[in-house]
């Protein structure tokens, strides 16, 4: 299982993996709303992160690292976010991961500086799906999904 | 009940005030260990913070906002364990307060640039202290409570 953190959206993405090829088995993402106050926001995160993990009991799940941007406000409460969906996956399985932006970009298109639309372009053409996973959030959370799949099978971490 | 958020500690103070005189109650840290998985600490918080709430059932508990250093790293890991701190609170008290470093000073000293000796100092002198409380994490969240106290006070938000 895949994870992009967020305070307003949490995007995931599940795929199985044999070690050749990579299926789909579901994506989407947990939104909250941007009028309650960030505490309650947290606590549906909270919930809902603990409800997928028991929903899809993954084998390992990976988190995509933060990504500064220059708007400091976001990123606190990226961060804010982030800790908590971390510590919900965690309370569920300790198999937890950790990527950064340049890695799955990397691992999904070759290439660690891609445009966002090759990355999803590639997710795509990997899973043989009919069209992009909407939204971008569950698009990106597929592709760190896969970025984790394809280091664990070059790392041999894992023998299938 | 005062919390001053950080991911190797976090520092809490617990104040009783009636309207005329402040009275300190407990005051501590919960400690994480710096060899220990980000994830597993964040998880060790939100089992402390809540057997906190459990243990003083506070009135309000009063937030310090980040302050943000350069330390990006410093930076998201003190976001992220705020964010797991302030969900963990939610959830067994909705009566959620956030204060600025500089709302604090200005609060417990009268001067908004104060440094932190003085600020402690002034913890010691308004709750009538032999001694700073210890460690600085603790006494900050003393000073955060102190805060809140007097806004509420000041504001009216409480008769007593």
């Amino acid at each position: 299982m895949g994870i992009d953190p967020g305070l307003a959206i949490v995007g995931y993405g599940v795929i199985e993996y044999d070690g050749f090829r990579m299926k789909l088995i579901d994506y989407g993402a947990i939104y909250t709303p941007a009028k309650m106050r960030v505490p309650e926001r947290l606590d549906i995160l909270f919930d809902s992160m603990g409800k997928l993990m028991e929903r899809f009991k993954p084998d390992a799940v990976a988190f995509e690292e933060l990504f500064f941007t220059n708007n400091i406000t976001t990123g606190i409460n990226v961060a804010q976010a982030r800790g908590v969906c971390m510590m919900a996956a965690f309370r569920k399985n300790q198999n937890l991961f950790e990527y950064t932006p340049l890695q799955v970009k990397q691992a999904v298109t070759g290439y660690g500086r891609a445009e966002k639309a090759q990355v999803q372009q590639m997710v795509k053409t990997i899973l043989g799906l009919s069209a992009i996973p909407k939204p971008d959030d569950a698009a990106d959370a597929v592709a760190v999904a896969i970025c984790h799949a394809q280091t664990v099978n070059y790392r041999g971490l894992n023998k299938y």
